[in-house]
């Protein structure tokens, strides 16, 4: 399991051993019910226990607007800025033939069946900033610009609070040529 | 000294010490020398051995754009970029009331007099992406804007290379609100 080497796995087993049968009994029931019940949402594919998961379910969200990531764990990162009211799409990976991974590995076709029904009007692609990220979201963008979609993409630029003499030479590349006018 | 804590110290301290005579004059000699030469360059503030800096002096170099950085150590990682063709102006620090450190003691009046004759037609406002730097910055940029110069600001947004799980909330915000089309 990622983030448990030998000493760790020797902790957990040996708590799994010293815990009661009623303990041992719930624990599996939970890893059970986890496995089973977690699906995918039928409209952005994010993770969720129902049919559709509470972001696509809720009224307050702007349904006009999809933020395209690569895992669940980008959605919630955005999620914890609490300042996107839109909807997601997750794509599960990004596109990286080095890695045998493809278009049809990953969730495109049901992004773009969200698109038919004209609700959509812009596509925020939250790949990841790197190579395969970017790839993926130019890869996307000429495939939904056609339909009329406004595409956009997360701005490169240096972090909040971060500090300039160490950061990279792309980034502060990218930095200056998206700076802004005060 | 920074960075040298008391090993290390000790270890400059014994090297000093088995250094043959000729050796010991010359590095004396290089540190007073260095002392003693290197001064603000007459147009930028930056460090410099000459009256004006290479980058000051350079024909090459657009004088029409002035990036502001806090320190000579982030004017030399935008120089690392290569992608920047303007001229550079050092504050030596950022305003910071918490430290005691006020308009007065940066090279305000410095910069301010560059833009007398009407060459300048850009200010990049590159201090860093911290409280006290946004804040330089600003105030700098209502110093500037009524003498009839543009003011910008570097492009906030994920670094490239990142992953966007382990963004921090601001920095994320800043890249969804800072998006760019495609």
């Amino acid at each position: 399991m990622p983030g448990v080497g030998h000493k760790s796995a020797q902790r957990l087993a040996f708590h799994i051993l010293n815990m009661r049968a009623d303990e041992v009994a719930r624990f599996i029931e939970a890893v059970s019910e986890a496995h089973h019940k977690i699906r995918r949402c039928d409209i952005c594919c994010d993770l969720t226990d129902a049919d559709i998961c509470p972001v696509c379910a809720g009224d307050s969200r702007d349904k006009s607007i999809i933020c395209v990531v690569e895992d669940t764990r980008d959605a919630m990162a955005i999620e914890r800025t609490r300042e996107y009211n839109g909807t997601y799409h997750v794509l599960y990976g990004a596109i990286s033939p080095l890695n045998g991974i493809g278009p049809e590995d990953l969730t495109i076709k049901e992004l773009i069946s969200r698109l038919s029904d004209g609700t959509v009007k812009e596509i925020i692609m939250a790949t990841n900033p790197t190579v395969e990220g970017e790839a993926t979201a130019i890869f996307l963008s000429r495939l939904i610009k056609p339909l009329g979609v406004e595409v956009s993409r997360l701005a490169y630029g240096v972090p909040v609070g971060a500090d300039l003499e160490y950061a990279d030479e792309i980034t502060l590349s990218k930095a200056i040529e998206g700076r802004k006018k005060i």
